[in-house]
């Protein structure tokens, strides 16, 4: 993600922080109460300029999104977004992943979503993957039992690297596509960097991976 | 697999008996006092004209091979290769897989291979794919614990349902290449059909997976 000096952009979340929560570990336990329902609650890590996400929370109303995105000068693009349409179910964290659990309850998440999310191709930045074991530990604790994490990428690499970690976990592949754009998929919101790999003819990756830890 | 009218297939196959294992039900139990060695055993389930088995059992003389193919006009072609070359390490077997357990011993084999599979992409052919439960089964009873299946295929959608078998059935990926022959992947021995796909541009996939069922 390219970043442009954006001095306005802290000011610009901190004047929307019904939509940019600023103080993110005062909902722990309760982001139904600020989202006033009791719907599923869906998260997507790195959730860059927010297209993906806010598709999602205008196609399904009566699910909760949280938008999770490391830097403000990219997650601004996601605010100007979600203020524009007014969206209730949808929040945005301008917050670091590792620190996920200081943010979200036990079991208060029912699904994570990961979209062409850095590929740290060097092997010894392995630990930085968010589909490192580290990372699936820190989703497993915050999801609901049997969660689920959908995965999308265009980077080779790291979706194999991904379906061999989420194996080595434990968690189930339940849904794989090696060409989403020629599957039979439906209702896929594209997210910028799809977009952009798409119209370069690179291929998109998917899969869908479920926590075996439900009581039997 | 072309099928061309070949009476003279059977007799070939009975005149060179030591290679081609006319009574393969004889030796269930007994396949290592046959080879004359304690050496690990893999199969190849659908050999084909045999040039993948033939390459391995050139490749590595330590470890012994069987080649299962249906078909006695096509498995003729593997056999020519065998009795050209007179490789000790490689028998053939002229049987359907689905009675492997008639040929071997619990635990008496230490890999399969699948190379290539028929895709049997309708629904309703599900059952007939050699990555179906039913055949994950049958490899688990005959392999040893923590045995593993080695596949290579050009078919996208075999190879999707192939990694969610797997992962269904609790195999844990060991490798996945989505693309082979650009990977770093060594000693590679390309099946008929593989030299055929890719020359035509085709993407080879590949998996490891393995049996979780050793004892802790
Ligand atoms: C390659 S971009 C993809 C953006 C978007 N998901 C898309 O598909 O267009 C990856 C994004 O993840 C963010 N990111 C990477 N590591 C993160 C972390 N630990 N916490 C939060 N965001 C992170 C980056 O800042 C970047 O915006
Ligand atoms: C598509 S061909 C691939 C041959 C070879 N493995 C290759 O890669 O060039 C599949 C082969 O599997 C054999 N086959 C399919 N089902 C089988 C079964 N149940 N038992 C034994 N062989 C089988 C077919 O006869 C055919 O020769």
């Amino acid at each position: 993600m390219r970043l442009r000096h954006k001095p306005w952009a802290s000011d610009f979340l901190a004047e929307h922080s019904q939509y940019a929560i600023a103080n993110p570990t005062l909902y722990k336990g309760k982001w139904n109460e600020l989202f006033g329902n009791d719907n599923p609650i869906h998260i997507e890590v790195g959730t860059g300029k927010g297209q993906f996400i806010v598709g999602m929370a205008q196609q399904n109303p009566e699910i909760n999104y949280i938008g999770i995105e490391l830097f403000d000068s990219v997650i601004v693009a996601a605010l100007q977004k979600v203020v524009d349409l007014q969206l209730p179910n949808l929040k945005l964290l301008n917050v670091n992943a590792k620190d996920l659990a200081e943010f979200f309850d036990v079991e208060e998440i029912d699904r994570v979503y990961l979209n062409f999310s850095d590929p740290w191709p060097k092997t010894r930045h392995i630990k930085r993957r968010l589909t490192y074991k580290s990372f699936l530990a820190l989703y497993e604790k915050i999801l609901k039992k049997g969660g689920e994490i959908h995965f999308k990428t265009d980077n080779q690499g790291l979706f194999e690297y991904s379906l061999i970690s989420f194996s080595e976990y434990g968690l189930m592949l339940k849904y794989v596509s090696l060409d989403l754009h020629n599957s039979n998929f439906e209702g896929n919101i594209m997210t910028e960097y799809e977009e952009k790999f798409s119209e370069k003819g690179q291929r998109i990756y998917r899969v869908e991976a479920k926590y075996m830890n439900e009581e039997k």
